[in-house]
């Protein structure tokens, strides 16, 4: 059988395998920061070189932030776009680190064998589980197992100011059947999971203005409208205390429960609510009462307070009434529910808020989109659960997600194409802090999957 | 008549008078910001130098922060100490300035001439009133009006944390009959104004601590504990909505209500609410219920939030659940209130509002000082009411006092030392704040009226 052999032969090259992730890993593509590149341009080089030393029709495209990488090779009835990101987070504090972020090892560690370095697990380490795959497949079947489009970014740590137009300009080029993501994590340990849901996201902001100027307060304290305070207020109207939800009039509409059956099917994935809430320092859940931390994260919407000031924040004291406070918050949304219809809903609320001699002025540039649902019923989402059920000697479950992937929304909304989201990271995996690192099984199993997922694609 | 060569001396002489002021002007010396120290060295050099030119025998002395200057000079059997400082606030936001803030210069108003820069009025006109004063005694009489003491200092504007040593270190030489001191306003403009009643000041700052590190939204938003968000219903519950009081339990504690005579001898004095609202853009009162702005200003206590911050405040948008979150704030005491015993009061009231998995850290550096009230029979008083009245065509009033003016509790603590407090700055000065000004009537006749005051006491 030919799936056993490509698999035999990932086992062996696996040395092979490491060693070319680990001079990926070399390359210090820092995305955000001017000063690096170079070093963004040399990753995406690397990888011209690696896919086309395995058949890819590969080049690095030009943008006006950092280059694409694109590739294409196989053929087949079905077309597959498999993404990935080169580039990597800054590594500050750096005196955290306790070796060189850009010097990647093999660590034993009492859980088995790990990679560490930056950008090993996000997104270097990942997207080469595909690369290897591809050349395992290669190398035993003299060509690539499908009509593949591999098509790298090196701006997602940055934004992705590139992105949309590039795909724009790209179009016809890059629309598949299908777009595999390689960028996501386990449910828990050794538990292959498909995200099948995320949540949407909403992005506002206000400013409060109250006095015309900033005032005295020995002057004005006392019969002085305070912004901060009235902040304040408005923030805490917020929420209901008692229930833990969003007191915003109609901030749920478009929100279902889920079914108990989903809902019992994720507790059983092995979440460890206790590890979660230690990793943050908590005791207990603080939101929504009666629902877990699984529902709360992947099913449940949220208002969430990104940051605040105004006023004083130096040494010391000021005895300053600010003339204006501000605020950022986002949304985290879910089911049915509507971005547009939300913001207007929770700028009515705070306007309903405000005193007289008050004012809000919100930022309109920023965005929304509705939490993406898989259409699981797709053939590429049975092979996905077939073959990584069959990899991990263990049920492949669809899990829901907490964050919001905005390339699978690019993905859909501009070239009106399904996500697949399939990733072998683990919660533990430090990605964005110092010491980050990627599990040898997550990278040796993740080559394994892959294999069998394009076997059953194939 | 001596007074009148005074008086014509002081005319003529303005202009030079104005042209010393802006250099003292020029002078960045903003005492709480460590980059700044320099310049307040500069601008004690400064003070020395010109004290040293009209007769007094003037000093920098060195404390752990910023420089006190010292003079003595004249002789009789009243001794004064006249107290000034020469530190001025931030400027920050210096973008809503209209100018630099220390390049001074005079402007036309349909109102009159200005002195416009930062320290204007607070408090380098103020103390040039008096120096100038004495200048032109010294210029008509050869020598200086009376045995003066000059005491300035460079912290007023950031705590002081040099003077009550430095007191308790020069007692003898600093206790006079009594301290003048020349950093108040008028009640209303062209009302000569005596505060015989001024607001405590109790200063506090805390840290809210949720999370241990800061948190991804996708990933915690919901069951994570935000301090944002923590922080403002800790602000929201600091006031009674219904009645605009401050509902921290034992805030009123030594508060008495101000009798209704005083109350209507205050209200007589030309205060103008609707001015008072429309410099700040209010177009109503937004403290206590049912009573005046005026009785809020000058007799009742507050509690304002001077500065929030936490999470991220620069462009766009990012997802975090921050770990810690700011708050800055003041109160102003009036009557027996215990700043002590008011601290207390308020950490238990924010403790008693923490959830579980929070913490709070105060900052235990932040002084307190109670309410002065001064003693109008002593004879310096019934002197600067005549001297005031004849300057100014109207009747010297004793008048209440929003802000607080710890020199002077201190004054009485440390050196058993009254203090008068006569000021002629206006309420529309836009001190601390951005554009800050000066009215050229306030210090021309200000200067004349410490030189009447002077005549009166010599």
């Amino acid at each position: 059988m030919t799936l056993e052999r490509v698999l035999e032969r990932i086992d062996q090259d696996l040395p092979a395998s490491v060693e070319r992730l680990m001079e990926l890993l070399r390359i210090q593509s820092i995305s955000t920061d001017p000063a690096f590149k170079e070093h963004c341009d040399k990753a995406a080089d690397w990888l011209v070189d690696d896919l086309k030393s395995i058949g890819f029709d590969a080049e690095k495209r030009v943008t006006p932030g950092h280059p694409m990488v694109v590739g294409h090779g196989g053929s087949g009835e079905r077309h597959l776009l498999f993404y990935g990101h080169y580039d990597v987070q800054p590594v500050d504090p750096l005196d955290k680190w306790d070796h060189d972020p850009f010097a990647p090892f093999v660590e034993d560690t009492p859980n088995g064998k790990i990679i560490r370095a930056r950008g090993a697990s996000d997104d270097k380490g990942q997207l080469m589980t595909f690369i290897e795959a591809c050349r395992a497949w290669k190398a035993e079947h003299g060509a690539l197992p499908a009509k593949l489009t591999i098509f790298f970014e090196g701006e997602e740590e940055s934004g992705s100011p590139s992105l949309v137009p590039f795909m724009e300009q790209n179009r016809d080029e890059l629309t598949a059947d299908i777009a595999l993501i390689c960028d996501t994590s386990m449910v828990s340990p050794g538990v292959p999971s498909i995200a099948s849901q995320l949540r949407g996201m909403l992005k506002d902001e206000f400013t409060l203005i109250g006095p015309k100027l900033d005032l005295h307060s020995g002057h004005y304290g006392g019969p002085g409208l305070n912004p901060l305070r009235e902040m304040s207020r408005i923030i805490a109207s917020f929420y209901d205390e008692d229930t833990g939800a969003v007191a915003v009039d109609g901030f749920y509409e478009g929100v279902t429960d889920t079914p108990s059956q989903q809902l019992a099917a994720w507790e059983s994935c092995g979440f460890d609510e206790k590890d979660y809430l230690d990793n943050a320092g908590y005791t207990m859940s603080h939101g929504e009462k009666d629902r877990s931390c699984l529902e709360q994260q992947w099913a449940r919407p949220t208002l969430e307070i990104n940051g605040i000031w105004g006023g004083y924040n130096g040494a010391g004291s000021k005895t300053v009434i600010p003339s204006e406070a501000h605020c950022k918050l986002t949304c985290r949304l879910v089911g049915d529910m509507d971005p547009d219809r939300l913001r207007e809903r929770i700028r009515a609320h705070v306007e309903a808020q405000l005193k007289p001699d008050m004012k809000v002025i919100w930022d309109n540039d920023l965005e929304g989109s509705r939490a993406p649902v898989m259409d699981i019923t797709r053939p590429e989402f049975s092979a996905a659960q077939k073959g990584l059920s069959a990899e991990w000697d263990r049920e492949a479950v669809f899990t829901g997600m907490g964050g919001s992937i905005p390339i699978a929304g690019f993905f859909k909304s501009v070239l009106g194409m399904e996500s697949m989201l399939v990733g072998f990271a683990n919660d533990d995996d430090k990605i964005h802090s110092p010491n980050e690192k990627y599990d040898m099984k997550s990278f040796h199993k993740g080559i394994r999957s892959w294999a069998r997922i394009l076997a059953e694609l194939a």
